[in-house]
């Protein structure tokens, strides 16, 4: 593995991810050694069930590992207990319909910030530029009104309609500049 | 129209489009006002006639322009009679089989080189990495025999498969770094 701390920014702790039950995320989290505690949230504990038969060696691979702790509850209510606790929260939620629909809304985005500890990280699914522009700006100026810094990502994902995922960074630190790599963390496959 | 030259790099003046003959990137090189000839070089007449009669509006809105003149004839052919003339030529091709396969061979990269005034940047089809990553490695090995900078650029692209397009970019300058933005043009919806 080769991993390079780029600045001075805190390397992050403990990290939350809400949703993410395939396990894909947690696996790349736990790629960098300075994690010490991932809680994945999960509301639905089928997903994890049929993640862990038909991917072990993929996206579940990480779910044995002891840094990972799988919780079966609804995101929203679990953030609500928890105030000041975590480096960087991941929202690896579906798309804003049914269930996943609160995952979207300014009471989440509060909570959020509650949950966050000093300088932390929040990255939310942030739907897909191409398909919807209007809802993503909707989600900026919410987002803008919660955090100090907010800037929007994407990558490609040629499996998802259009190509393109996109993400909504936010960060309780206002020095924090979500365009400059902080730490690089590449692994062989494999290893 | 916002514009900005970011640094030094001369502006170009002269530019030759390889295919293209739908007319969108001849559209956009023209929004750039230091730029004073395109030489549209596009071997199916029948592209830009179809193009002319159904996009007048869209894609073809350049073809009035005085600056913009069309040739129909086979780009190779055409670059092997132009020696250091082009301040960028732009290779608008199909994939890589039948009538563009000569367009991505070592015969047509060396001819562009001979073709490109001094210090000049060549922009080509670059197939897409999710699709043809074998195919753009030895691509890039081939450019990097040539020219001085070789790098891949990509864009997000919806409408084609997997949602992405890239490019190779070649020069001749070796102080050109193509991961820099040199100039920005930006020119609003229906101005």
């Amino acid at each position: 593995m080769s991993h390079v701390s780029m600045n001075s920014h805190p390397a992050p702790r403990k990290v939350l991810i809400v949703g993410g039950g395939d396990g894909g995320v947690a696996r790349e989290v736990l790629k960098h050694p300075e994690v010490e505690e991932v809680i994945l949230c999960e509301i639905d504990e089928k997903v994890v069930e049929v993640c862990k038969k038909y991917f072990p060696s993929l996206t579940s691979s990480a779910f044995t590992n002891p840094k990972l702790k799988i919780i079966f509850a609804d995101g929203l209510e679990f953030i609500r207990e928890n105030t000041n606790k975590f480096d960087v929260i991941i929202t690896d939620s579906s798309d804003n319909v049914g269930v996943a629909t609160p995952l979207f809304g300014e009471e989440y985005y509060k909570l959020m910030k509650s949950a966050l500890a000093t300088g932390g990280v929040a990255c939310s699914q942030g739907e897909c530029f191409w398909l919807h522009s209007e809802f993503i700006a909707k989600m900026v100026t919410l987002c803008r009104d919660i955090f100090s810094v907010v800037d929007f990502a994407v990558c490609s994902m040629p499996t998802y309609p259009s190509g393109e995922q996109g993400f909504l960074l936010c960060s309780l630190d206002p020095l924090y500049e979500p365009r400059k790599l902080i730490r690089y963390c590449y692994q062989e496959a494999g290893t």
